[in-house]
């Protein structure tokens, strides 16, 4: 097999990061994907620096035993914690899910007002208030963390009025503040965009990060030659650290449709 | 050292333990504590059965490194998923959370109407229900798992009216069914007493778990002759899997007073 036509890794630290899988499938429906969900560490958002790159490093080289032509980190805590090391270490591309959010915010404001929600982890280290900074010096980004939509968009929480009240009282300071483009700065919280723009209503953008991430990686690939030639679906396998009956429900929720091969690794023994 | 001068070891899957370790310093003030939270995999509330049996048996192996003479596990999902295959294949006496509150509520309750809240893998386990029953048939037991509170307690979110709307929530089918006990089954639980106690109302009796668990360890104690002769306070030593800044802040509030001995230790490498 010739490395173009090799899989594409993808990693979260749970299930949310399906939903850049998604996005993928929808940009190269040939490409394979192999995607690690490190369920049994969920979440990394409330985790240190030194945890959340180990758990990145194991995860890279369970990814790399499968041949893969490049890592997508689908999960923003460890992009914004992991990202630099993983590229200074790993023999592949590697890709995050912020500087593609960050660049279409960029783009998209008019009023230089940029809201950014994300884990704890994701918002303490700045990351995206940085990335924007380099952009723009003139934008403002105010920053919210919002630390329990992950647990909330993962136990599958979804459809009562408390879930609204607790994006409203995430996101008033931001409407307050009168953001016009609002960064989704984590891979789980597509699942309550319909919500979300009910609350920050039409005015304000809201930047999807999987899409745009699909959009980059195609650049990339591209520049590096290392788009599929197969003109046939790929293959998606979908691996998990840890496995509950609940698992495939929820996976289906972040990716739109049933899961067809997930898989259990127990990656802390490879 | 004599063996009745050795630590108890107590373990929870992050601080939520803590209310535990208060409970045993007010009982036992003289007794030393080695306590482990396993906050680098905290929750452990959605994890399947297999994964918290391994992570239950990586931290008792750390604990009888440290020369416990008994191990508590101060939480409610190892109890119910873990406390078997523990006591079976470990040389100290060990000592889960579920038995005591259980014991509790079947003395108090009059209507014989309980209620069980604790996390998915808890309720889900049915342990609290057959452990019910066992003590007496007639008990009618309602339980309902609430994924969203120990996220809620470890991340601190505790004072906004949002917190009250979350706790109606989960406990509103509860009074419905006209519940005169209510045992929180998760040792983070006590944390939001309060607030419960005001959501319930004063005819229903909560089950406060820590305080039991003292009293039925200090019999277990008693009766293996294991009880400190020390006339002295004992040594309170915590440690951690992940440490992140805002932990010594977190710790306080479950132990209701700054931790002062507190470490990281990576189990994993053990």
């Amino acid at each position: 097999m010739i490395i173009s036509d090799y899989p594409i890794g993808v990693f979260d630290s749970g299930l949310g990061g399906l939903t850049v899988i998604k996005a993928l499938r929808e940009q190269f429906p040939n490409e394979s994907i192999v995607y690690l969900g490190d369920t049994a560490r969920v979440p990394y958002g409330n985790k240190s620096r030194t945890t959340v790159q180990k758990y990145s490093f194991e995860i890279a080289e369970f990814l790399l035993e499968k041949k893969v032509k490049a890592i997508v980190v689908a999960c923003n805590t460890a992009t914004a914690l992991a990202l630099d090391a993983l590229e200074d270490r790993l023999p592949v591309p590697v890709l995050g899910v912020i500087q593609p959010g960050v660049k279409a915010a960029g783009i998209k404001t008019k009023k230089n007002r940029i809201g950014v929600i994300g884990t704890i982890a994701t918002i303490q280290s700045g990351t995206y208030e940085n990335q924007l900074k380099l952009i723009n010096q003139e934008l403002n980004v105010i920053s919210q963390a919002c630390p329990l939509l992950v647990p909330l968009a993962e136990d599958g929480w979804l459809k009562e009025k408390i879930v609204k009240d607790i994006l409203t009282y995430y996101l008033d300071p931001l409407i307050k503040e009168n953001i016009d483009t609002l960064i989704l700065g984590c891979t789980h919280y597509p699942v309550f965009s319909t919500l979300m723009g009910d609350i920050v209503g039409a005015d304000v953008t809201l930047i999807d990060s999987p899409a745009e991430v699909a959009i980059v990686l195609f650049d990339l690939l591209k520049e590096k030659n290392l788009l599929t030639k197969k003109n046939f679906l790929g293959k998606l396998d979908c691996f998990v650290t840890d496995e509950t009956s609940s698992f495939p429900l929820i996976a289906e929720r972040f990716l739109g449709y049933p899961v067809s091969n997930l898989y259990f690794t127990d990656i802390s023994q490879n």
